[in-house]
């Protein structure tokens, strides 16, 4: 069998001598503004503020950040980079509360510190190795997972997605887009629908955007639609991507996601979640010891960076993320397979094929 | 047993001579624009710019249109104002095309009409009269379904509702609103959480306007965290409004809605459709039938009047309103009394008691 060729013409971040090139995820689709990011600092504020997102891009941009954490400290004594690292650590550690590959990454960096020799020039190029590592696996876990999902879409017809888990999430061809993708290079004829996934609207702004670069088939709906959508039978499968997913496979995902599973479970639409099997934390027993981030008022209150449309002072609840449990969850696709019923054992074989070092 | 008063000082339109000053709804919360409308013409391009919008005030503006289409040709003889009340009609009619509301009142004017002496003078009067009665009979219709609706609220908690489906849509108190404002007049504690509903964002602008103009206790949110807060325990009721409610109990409402019912029932909250009895169509058999209304693309593009968001040229997928299944609705909430649980023949039980004329 010849796997499919998986491209895409997108890339969220360029590697520059010392620094990170990152496309500020914020300014599309009107304008492609790269920002050049020099200083863990910076990596953190990139973080926070969103100019980069999405659970598997966040992994490896944290552990980049942690290089140039040590970078800008390359000129003292191992004393002070060592410092500088921890500082950069804890400041990225903080940057965003949901996504579980960020810690994976930060630990795979402690780890690569702890091992690495004494000279301030060999513990920047470990952390270099490290963050180019993390970026290599998540680049091949979407490729591998993108091609174990596709073979479960269906021929041809609608498919469904919330938020951007795409290459703009990744350091590959995306997770659910790269799902959607396979199966388009495998010679499905998909429609793609994309919820515009507010506050934020990363479905109007970059899912759109994304596949629209790849000259692929999208149309964007506000997020109560979706459904509707479902509902009239437009869609035969949704496919999201996940921050993080509990032992029990409760899956926390863009806020949003739980009400895609429930129009798609009570109308007998399969739907697949894609991740990265670091996306899995066996530590979180379920969906409700995942913390949820809640953000700020103004994300709702208005359109993005645009003056209120709400009335001024109202109260406002804005969180990140929801929980789908897992029952709603007809498959998880990762990198080493698909956990299909969806259930503490099916992740846990999963996990038990991960390569060393992945959880 | 005294029924509470049920107020608010929200009013969406006033009468003049010979013309309505309607509330532009498109302009709040940041401006309360009245705008006088002198002609049918100018009263259905209100209602069709969604300038005046909500199912049963759309029935008393459409009333009030075919008056002013009356009162522009009153200076001629009958067959010139018949002529001219048969265009206003026509275009009353392709205004706004799934509230049944609207349908029913261009009825009744038909009715009064046909009954009318044929002076002009009288012409006139008649259709003012019926107008009037329409409004008069929705403001009732809000009074005692809000009374009926109220004892189905829990004594304290967080109530959720889609849209808005208040007295900025009616004559009156509101529907769901008007549930809200009468339970809290008989002194139960809830919290309000008001989707923003999006494309047009009238929970966002409108629901939480009127709410805190009457210094009720309101939360808005993005339609796609619903889920998240009922999932989470933080609602104990919902309640919305219905443009259109078929004979087996489908519901259409505002686009959003199903979501929100599919919500409620996962995780065991009552649903309340509260809707006076012109809402129900007992010539539609089932939300199958249902027209659904589909807009245009830049409501979905960026924000209200605002520029795009999403890339250039992408597809859009826009309805106004979603079907929410009979059985994912805990009760109706009309003027003659609850149907509960949903079903063809509580409903019919219900229009048995309607008053002569309502469907």
């Amino acid at each position: 069998v010849n796997d499919p060729t998986v491209t895409t013409r997108v890339t969220p971040y360029v590697l520059e001598e010392d620094a990170v090139r990152v496309l500020d995820q914020r300014f599309l689709p009107a304008q492609e503004n790269w920002r050049v990011v020099r200083t863990a600092e910076e990596m953190a504020d990139a973080i926070r503020t969103l100019a980069v997102r999405g659970a598997p891009l966040l992994g490896a941009m944290a552990a980049y950040g942690m290089w140039l954490g040590a970078v800008r400290a390359r000129d003292g004594d191992r004393t002070h980079l060592d410092a500088a690292v921890a500082g950069a650590r804890a400041l990225l550690g903080r940057s965003r509360p949901t996504a579980v590959n960020l810690f994976h990454a930060l630990e795979r960096c402690d780890a690569a510190l702890a091992t690495a020799p004494g000279d301030p020039e060999a513990r920047v190029a470990a952390l270099k190795a490290c963050a180019d590592g993390v970026a290599r696996a998540d680049r091949e876990a979407c490729r591998a997972l993108a091609l174990h999902g596709a073979r479960h879409l269906p021929d041809e017809g609608g498919v469904l997605t919330h938020c951007n888990a795409g290459a703009l999430a990744t350091c590959g061809v995306g997770t659910a887009l790269g799902v959607i993708r396979a199966a388009l290079a495998l010679g499905k004829r998909l429609k793609v629908y994309a919820d515009e996934t507010r506050p934020l609207l990363q479905g109007a702004r970059l899912t759109a955007w994304e596949l629209m670069q790849d000259s692929i088939d999208v149309t964007i709906l506000p997020d109560g639609a979706a459904a509707h959508l479902v509902w009239r039978g437009s869609i035969q499968a949704a496919v999201v991507g996940a921050d993080r997913i509990a032992r029990n496979g409760d899956v926390a995902n863009k806020v949003g996601t739980s009400g895609v599973a429930l129009a798609c479970h009570r109308h007998g639409v399969p739907l697949w979640v894609a991740a990265p099997l670091t996306t899995v934390d066996p530590r979180t027993p379920d969906g409700r010891a995942i913390p949820i981030e809640e953000r700020a008022d103004d994300e709702v209150t208005g359109p993005p960076g645009g003056p209120p449309w709400a009335p001024t002072g109202v109260k406002v609840f804005n969180p990140a993320f929801d929980v789908t449990e897992a029952s709603l969850v007809h498959g998880i696709i990762t990198e080493v397979g698909v956990a299909q019923p969806v259930t503490p054992a099916t992740l846990a074989a999963l996990l038990a094929q991960a390569p060393a070092g992945t959880n």
